[in-house]
């Protein structure tokens, strides 16, 4: 089926194929409607997982399904590759720019946009190129060929100070994924590479944590915050609060401590997991319909995830702001659901909307190999408990049965064993720098 | 240890880590020897699989471990990255660009050169662009995109010409490569794609396989090449023997008949499998040391894989030519580890370099889904059981026990029910064409 103009089907485009989007198309399978899905790319990607890709424990296709594919049985859904690039909110219209460069007008009646975020600098858009973040599949593999190719290049390196630079990862943000990207390099070096290399010890590798506030992982509470920095700093990564990043280059960051005094770091690959910015289309839909933008420009939507004036519009997920919601999958895929359900039920009965109301399922962060902080209506669990409760929630909300399956056994190979399989670098991340 | 100049221990630099090279340095493993494994990747790749990468089977680390994790127990074996430009006969060095540019020389007692072949397009360079081939890992995993793209594209083409362009697929050659490639992506369209689209039933995919000559395999024979005919034909291929490609654009292709007319195939996606030309320092080496090459590029060996007036100096695998043996893995694996048994003998006890003897293990090929043909000593098997057996030849080859399990795992998704698990398309090959 096509999506035809003025036909009798209710349309409903979804922009963005991440759990908000994805979540909202799988809802509306038993909806009396027609349903267009758009993304920049022909994949869903479960982000919490980016930085295993990035460390060579699963491969893109365990953590990145081709959306299609998780939806071929819904018969009333169509995928469509393309780039949006604004609304008409008059006529109805999302604008897309296909691959190729066609531009089209998708007509809606209802419409619920779920574009994300991408990394935020604080101002400081120069430091990307240093210090590159990690929020698509394409993000984390140019970060994997980044971690594995300062490797090889330390072990061509006969400067004993360049070597140390190259042995040396800055990581800027102590939220979870700022921890968990360290924890995993911190791993990846102590136990992975053993005996990968002639001409140093893969332990002499230094991972040094930078954030801004009193402690990591901070929504976790003192206790749990408390378990992660000894655990972490167990495994070997080396922490600093009150620290922010004033500078990055090609060579290292500059960091003032909390005494005001900056510190150099020589580090030849330094990642950014500090701050979200919304999606340029947060602004746009903000624009055309009056409402308004939080500092992350991040829209403020009404109770139910509408826009002001525009019951017919939804924004979901981490480019929306709804009572400071946490920027978090659990909050995507709720409301991208919470989207979809409203507009079945008004086209099924004309039923009012509902205000949205998150269901907390607590917040999780793997620290290393079998350690986890876990933290669930006022219960904290860390340790090794937590790391079994973190692996099966996050094999429970993977999106099909076989990517489970071989994501759990990778997972065994490499925190039971030290199997790091998805090594191979492909493009030209080495060297660059 | 790193190789010095004039040091007392023999030091061995091999070039290129494909299995003529890898095999080399894994027997050097008990030799008294240093040796030096340089290559472009850091990976090794077992190219008979890569279009199991490129029809989304398997994904990249399952075929292509990290080098040096493959050779992290063999202490006297060092892995650098790097690109080899030429090589000093007289001076005894290799010059090699390190990832950033830097030049160095490797001094080298023994030379083992294992740089394989690219494809070849018969004077035809301007094809490439049109009907990339496939010999790397980066090879294959644009042809996934190239591939899955197509699909994208065509369920967004409304015009029903182009859209059978974009889901028509031409193969150019009919060995192992183009069969193998052809059949898979048959199998794709017409199972792992099922649900999948819209506007179009995957079915009506259609894949053209051209060849040359007057039947496919013809190394096989005339019974299994007829065999694979049918079976390729009952998958969806369809075959043009004595069929010469003169011509390829963004649009399709130009063929030339047997009866010497050429017909115009359109098709957005072509991919090449014919002919092979060997690495460029096949020609620097035999220019250096007097060497012949034949008309593929490949350097003309002497009986012990050496260079004529070079004993120290071996060519192995794909990019040499003795007796005229096919370039297959399975030669360069025996060759590769041919010259590291002549070194290592010649440096424990002097002894004299022996001509290399081929075992012929056969040959087989994987047609369709649970269909392939296998010529062993006389033997030849189809069908099913000819799957079986090449299942169990692939498995027992790959590098790596976990790539073993995982890849098995794989198959049985792929070949037992419709998985096709790595379909992420990264990078820009849609819309390029």
């Amino acid at each position: 089926m096509r999506v035809t103009e003025g036909g009798g089907v209710h349309r409903v485009v979804i922009v963005g194929a991440g759990f908000g989007g994805l979540f909202a198309a799988k809802f509306l399978r038993r909806a009396p409607v027609q349903a267009t899905l758009v993304d920049r790319t022909n994949h869903h990607v479960f982000q919490p997982l980016l930085y295993h890709v990035a460390t060579g424990i699963l491969s893109s296709g365990e953590i990145a399904p081709a959306t299609r594919d998780v939806l071929h049985r819904h018969a009333n859904v169509e995928v469509q590759l393309g780039e949006v690039t604004g609304f008409d909110l008059d006529a109805r219209q999302v604008m897309v720019t296909r691959p190729g460069g066609r531009e089209v007008k998708l007509p809606y009646d209802s419409l619920i946009v779920a574009a994300g975020v991408g990394g935020s600098y604080f101002g400081h858009d120069e430091f990307e190129q240093w210090a590159p973040g990690m929020k698509t599949l394409s993000d984390a593999l140019a970060q994997r060929g980044r971690i594995f190719g300062a490797f090889e290049l330390a072990e061509l390196e006969e400067d004993p100070e360049a070597r140390k630079a190259l042995l040396t990862f800055a990581v800027v943000g102590g939220g979870p994924t700022g921890v968990e990207i360290a924890g995993q390099i911190a791993e990846l070096s102590r136990r992975a590479l053993k005996g990968n290399f002639r001409n140093f010890d893969p332990k002499s590798v230094r991972v040094v944590l930078f954030d801004g506030g009193k402690e990591i992982l901070a929504n976790f509470g003192d206790k749990l915050s408390g378990k992660a920095t000894s655990e972490l700093e167990q495994t070997g990564v080396e922490i600093h609060t009150e620290s922010i990043v004033t500078s990055v280059d090609a060579d290292g960051v500059e960091v003032k401590g909390p005494d005001g005094e900056i510190t150099r770091y020589a580090a030849r690959t330094t990642i950014w997991a500090a701050g979200v910015q919304a999606s340029p289309l947060a602004k746009l839909l903000a624009e055309a319909s009056g409402a308004e933008t939080d500092r992350a420009g991040r829209i403020k939507v009404l109770p139910d995830c509408s826009l002001p004036g525009h019951p017919e519009i939804f924004a979901v997920g981490d480019m929306m702001n709804l009572n400071d919601l946490p920027g978090v999958a659990e909050v995507a895929m709720q409301t991208g659901i919470h989207a979809a359900r409203i507009i079945k039920k008004r086209v099924e009965s004309g039923a009012d909307s509902t205000p949205f109301k998150y269901r907390d399922l607590g917040s999780m962060a793997a620290v290393s190999r079998r350690r986890a902080i876990v933290s669930f209506h006022g219960l904290r669990v860390s340790g090794w408990l937590g790391w079994i409760m973190w692996m099966f929630v996050h094999l429970a909300f993977m999106t099909g049965f076989k990517n489970r399956f071989t994501a759990g056994l990778h997972w065994m190979m490499a925190f039971g064993g030290r199997g790091r399989p998805q090594r191979a670098i492909v493009g030209d991340e080495i060297g660059d720098a």
